[in-house]
């Protein structure tokens, strides 16, 4: 077993860069996007912490971050870990880091017991995640599995029209290192569930099956600024109002059953002018999808499609633009590796069970390079995560942790 | 007449102070909010060409501006005009602002023509009559009418936080006049429709009977962040869909015929944390309802009220609260007012229709200190304003100021 006490003290020391105090909860946050000076800032502390414990750092273009222990046979291909510490605006201090943390920890209780393993072992720290900065979700981890290319992570822009090319360089993680990942021998993740299933089930320890689908678009609707007072209702091309539509009809799809276990959230809403007594001009929204079923998942889109082109030729002076952010489609681990996972649980006396997950995580992207499975960690309060109220016990970290710890050594000795 | 080429002139010099231009449709629009640098700009502007018209200025603590020609009776109560010169953030060129500048007009052509009047004629230029800002709507001519307390306007903020008292003091606008304004013999106010109905009759100008009830308020939306793609539907506190299941609602009352003329504008609207993969924690709109029958608009405000209450009751975790904004009844106008406009219009040969306002005016302020009515300028383009398509041509705009100096002529020798 891993030491827990050292675990939970890295993430909360991690936790401390890009906090905030969350005004309404009283809770203190996490603020981290990616490639802000507080992830640069969480980014050197990592790295500082992997050579401490003696792991050779390299950085590639994307500006992922790989910490290495050797093996002992100089041609094995290594077994892979790790996963992010960029953060959404109002986090927790857990999600991605206890995969990152987690790793370190193992590396650092192998040392002390003076276990060496055949393969080498590797730590990864993938870029923007979580996909609010720049738009798209597991971006560094999809580059490095080669499924969107470099120039496209490049050249995407947040909010205020910066790249994250010109982010990566800002910050210093512009690495030399390829960005295309050698196929490891296994990715193995430890990572919260950020759901409520392993409470529910009264267990420590989950078994992912595999990831649902994802879809994300952002929608941009064109109407006419008018004044509120005087302009008859049937002259409004009221931009905002679209925009409610959609909604209140994406609810009223995942209400119908129709399309299977779809969630379907609108994150980000914002109108022009913004003003009391104006009509909407324009209204920019996202539509965030998920489902377990690729079938379902794109019959909801083309269904969402047709209700936009309902909208549109139901209002003269309307025009709506869709674009594309993210879409992956659903992905399944490796059995051999879950496997390897439940009898790890099984050796630590930690009951568990399989599931599926409702994020998106780094192992969907490495799982097309090689056996890829992840471990996933009871949470509090009905597993809520993306809230600074996430929160996993110290006890299921690192009963998490040890899980990790016996299948990646069990890998790394194959 | 008065000369309509100089009145034209001085919209389109007034115009270029807080200009901007419209990305997406070419146009150049006004941008000058109350008490910003560009409405103070505005403001020095139009100060100076009062005191070239020869008219003593006064401002009061309410950063009103009102230019005063002397009368030949030292007794009489003056005639008052005017409107305002602040704009919405998407405006054009004429709203308020004919009512300022065509009152000096009106007073330029009489010093031209030689002719003195009995009584004093004043121009007011009222402070915030939009609302944007500072949240109220015909804030300035309210407090000079007593119906809103000065302390209660110095006191509202704008977005950033910014008191208007303060932003009086720091424009230099916070006169040394009393506030409250001493009854006038009457008010007349020049401004255009805001709407299609003269276009639609094809008549130059309006007689304004009154003015349509106005109800303000601001809805705050507390639910709860949490993860778009791991949060179970039955498990979220969707702020932003509760948001817009208020749009929808809204619209749909509308709809319903159930509430007469009812109109409805969710003007603003915001969501926090506004990132695409998180429920929104939080939102915030503003509904603009506006109604001809105060009983009707009464309802329309309880069946809203009763429909966020089950809103509330259908989704745990989510609580709503209402700010009240503004809030103004239905205000006849005076009709001996009314037949001298309209004897006045008739007198230039200018066909007339007797119309209701849809927007809110400062002379639905000044009504309750004296009889008051409006004068109305057609508009083209269905009458759009709020937006910088709004247009009214050189010759409907010298109509309606021919209109208004002859009432205000036929008022001052009373
Ligand atoms: N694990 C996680 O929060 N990933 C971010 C991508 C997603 O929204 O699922
Ligand atoms: N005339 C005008 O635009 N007034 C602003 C107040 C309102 O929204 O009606």
């Amino acid at each position: 077993t891993v030491n827990g006490p050292r675990l939970w003290q890295s993430l909360m020391d991690l936790a401390e860069i890009g906090a905030y105090d969350d005004e309404r909860t009283g809770l203190r946050g996490v603020n981290r996007p990616a490639l802000t000076d507080a992830d640069a800032a969480g980014r050197r502390q990592v790295i500082a912490w992997m050579e401490q414990a003696g792991l050779t750092v390299r950085i590639d273009r994307m500006g992922n971050i790989y910490g290495r222990r050797e093996g002992t046979d100089p041609t094995a291909a290594p077994v892979l870990t790790g996963s992010h510490i960029d953060s959404v605006a109002t986090a927790g201090a857990f999600d991605g880091c206890l995969g990152v943390l987690g790793g370190i920890e193992v590396v650092r209780t192998l040392d002390e017991r003076g276990i060496g393993t055949r393969r080498p072992i590797e730590i990864g720290v993938f870029t923007e995640e979580e996909g609010v900065r720049f738009g798209t979700d597991m971006l560094g981890s999809a580059v490095a599995a080669g499924r969107l290319s470099l120039e496209y992570a490049h050249a995407l822009t947040d909010r205020d029209g910066r790249t994250l090319g010109g982010e990566l360089t800002r910050t210093g993680f512009h690495g030399p290192a390829d960005v295309r990942l050698e196929p490891p021998y296994a990715y193995v993740e430890c990572h919260i569930e950020q759901g409520p299933a392993l409470a529910e089930n009264d267990v420590q320890v989950g078994v992912v099956t595999g990831v649902q689908g994802i879809s994300w678009q952002e929608i941009t609707i064109h109407g006419r600024a008018a004044h509120a007072g005087t302009t008859p209702t049937h002259l409004r091309a009221d931009a905002g109002l679209a925009a409610a539509r959609i909604g209140v009809h994406l609810r009223s799809m995942v209400d119908s059953g129709a399309y299977g276990e779809l969630r379907a959230t609108v994150g980000h809403l914002a109108v022009q002018p913004d003003l009391t007594n104006i009509v909407p001009a324009r209204a920019e929204l996202t539509v965030d999808l998920r489902n377990p079923d690729d079938a379902r998942m794109a019959r909801a889109e083309e269904d969402l499609a047709a209700f936009l082109r309902t909208l549109e030729d139901g209002t003269p002076g309307l025009t709506l633009t869709t674009r594309r952010m993210a879409r992956t489609a659903y992905v399944p681990f490796d059995e051999r590796v879950q496997k390897v996972i439940a009898q790890a649980a099984d050796d630590h006396g930690l009951a568990h069970i399989s599931l599926l997950s409702g994020a998106g995580h780094d192992a969907q992207e490495i799982a097309v390079l090689c056996p890829t499975a992840m471990v996933f960690v009871r949470g509090e309060y009905d597993g809520i995560s993306h809230n600074p109220r996430e929160y996993s016990t110290p006890e299921a970290c690192a009963h998490g942790v040890d899980v990790l710890a016996t299948t990646l050594l069990r890998l790394a000795t194959q």
